[in-house]
């Protein structure tokens, strides 16, 4: 059992949001990205939030993101626009890319936004979920440093490239989808390295390229497998979707792609060369009530996910989830009780303080 | 080795659409379907083309197929459309639902249409192509009869529901991702069998909802499993997509949808009961223009592939792969050669002959 301490979440995203001014980044601006950030707390996915301010930090300390973007739309038709982040916090750029698709889908039905020129956006399923609440089904994707080797590759190409869609229901809780296109996620090896555990078999690979169970083999030049795995259990799809969400988010935006996708942090390998403008984006709006009745789709909905509980379950499970359930029961439980923070990361906002001035106690 | 015969494609092209019209398709709809068949033959994607042609005709024979749909627009948007395809083949509904999410992509930016009261449109990999030649990039899914449980359930929910993406390059190849959000096809269980040999474990669960490697322990009640396999390996992901395409095509448009969705052949269960009208497709549309410059595009997606395929090779294999190479590869041999059938598929082609009188030579 690793021990943690509690925080109320709004104590954190305070904390945030303070960290993010004192470089310069405008009040609401902080706000925001400090609530995208709790978002992540929040929904039980440690990895994407306050655990990586230190790293946002390190980025503003040494001026590589803009505190201030001027973030504008470079082309657009009734339905799409190009943004321009101006190296923006992602945790800013892409909410602010993300409305703009909302509102082309308030006019035109759907809305569909690619960004170049931002950074780390946090976590995918916080934008899908932002049309929850005007009946719009919304997507988003980002492209992300290389980690993941495409199939039959023996080197790290690709990015983690997560996928989210998140769609209304009617009196049930909405279905949200939020996943990296790659087996498993880096956060697990690093686990079980600590642990001093193997790995499944695919998950990574070696640097020679080989199926490895040794989390420490994939750290060491090594890289995560695609969804699917190997070819026998489909890993050329993982490597298909992670590449159509590189060419969605980046070649479309005008950003960086696949191996020259530049890091979130310091220590990270700086690509061999640059191909475009910082990481990408993107994000999608679809209105409901622009392809049916949203009273009938919420219906239809609920009767969706009560079916799917009702599924027969397989043996030795709780049976059958829908997209999202997990995270949402994580929120319940850590509104009411707090965020679990483990030493490492109290330790990481102690550094933040320190660095920054803001108090933190 | 198993025993094929070469025919022309055009030849069995031909065939198809003589027997189309024999149950009353007009000309340019049935030369239409049997367009989206032949190119499943080319593409080496057996399990779409003529093969499937004996279980249209069993469907048209018996009046569960429209041959002259009203295909009509229910609702729409600047950006979107629903589409009713009167019970239609879904080789003459999704060409014409397609279409339409095209033009509106020519006018709005993009194009989504949702589509319901259809049937098997045959291969997604070519709905999703249609756009290249416009500088589109060009999506399609579809759901299916049940045969997939979602992770950690006991029986089948939902279909293989593909997802094709096609992204126009510059003087290189386009890539074409085509997937079924499966971990593996049913066909491969079903070669498994006729070879008395094991499938891998991820692939299937038995009636129980145990994992297994018996072929016919799947085909007697059990399931495939998600894209991912088990939780492990990430099948809440392939689930998740799966449930996804679901949602966007048949909750969407009106469709049935999960374990509801009809059947393709005569010989499958009939659902339960019926939550809307026949099965369901979604076709996307995307402009390039609207979002870049598409010669830069074109010149950011040639250098992409050749990045790619440059990649380090994993050892034991022949190195990474573009999504749709393997397709194009096998276009290019049975456009030269023919496309090989086996001997059952040409025994049900001359009893489609018998059947209708269309001679088959």
């Amino acid at each position: 059992m690793v021990e943690t301490t509690l925080f109320p979440s709004e104590r954190l995203s305070e904390f945030s949001a303070r960290v993010f001014e004192h470089y310069g980044v405008p009040r609401a601006d902080a706000a925001q990205a400090a609530a995208v950030l709790a978002a992540a707390d929040l929904r039980g996915v440690d990895s994407h939030g306050v655990a990586r301010l230190h790293t946002y930090v390190d980025m503003l300390e040494l001026g590589r993101i803009n505190p201030r973007p001027n973030v504008r739309i470079v082309r657009e038709s009734a339905s799409t626009a190009t943004v321009d982040g101006d190296n923006g916090l992602g945790l800013v750029v892409g909410p602010r890319a993300n409305e703009i698709a909302h509102a082309k889908a308030a006019s035109a039905g759907s809305g569909w936004v690619s960004v170049c020129h931002t950074n780390h956006y946090g976590i995918a399923g916080w934008y899908a979920m932002q049309g929850l609440a005007r009946a719009h089904i919304g997507w988003a994707m980002t492209n992300s440093t290389k980690l993941v080797a495409p199939l039959f590759g023996a080197e790290r190409m690709l990015g983690t490239n997560p996928i989210a869609i998140a769609f209304p229901c009617g009196s049930e809780p909405p279905i949200v989808v939020d996943l990296a296109t790659c087996a498993a996620a880096y956060g697990k090896v690093e686990i079980a390295k600590r642990h001093n555990a193997p790995i499944p078999a695919g998950w990574a690979i070696d640097r020679a390229g080989r199926v490895t169970t040794d989390p420490q083999a994939m750290i060491d030049g090594g890289a995560l497998l695609p969804l699917g795995s190997e070819r026998e259990l489909g890993g050329h799809k993982g490597y298909a979707l992670a590449l159509s969400v590189d060419i969605l988010c980046a070649v479309l935006s005008g950003a960086n792609w696949g191996p020259f996708t530049p890091p979130f942090a310091l220590r990270q390998e700086v690509p061999k060369r640059s191909v475009g403008k910082g990481i990408g984006h993107f994000f999608g709006a679809m209105r409901i009530d622009a392809f049916v009745d949203p009273a009938e789709f919420g219906r239809q909905m609920d009767d969706l996910v009560r079916t799917f509980r009702a599924t027969r379950a397989a043996p030795g499970t709780s049976g059958v989830l829908l997209p999202g359930d997990p995270e949402r029961e994580a929120e319940a439980l850590r509104r009411a009780e707090g965020i679990p923070l483990v030493q490492p990361v109290v330790e990481d906002l102690r550094d933040v303080s320190r660095i920054t001035g803001v108090p933190f106690a």
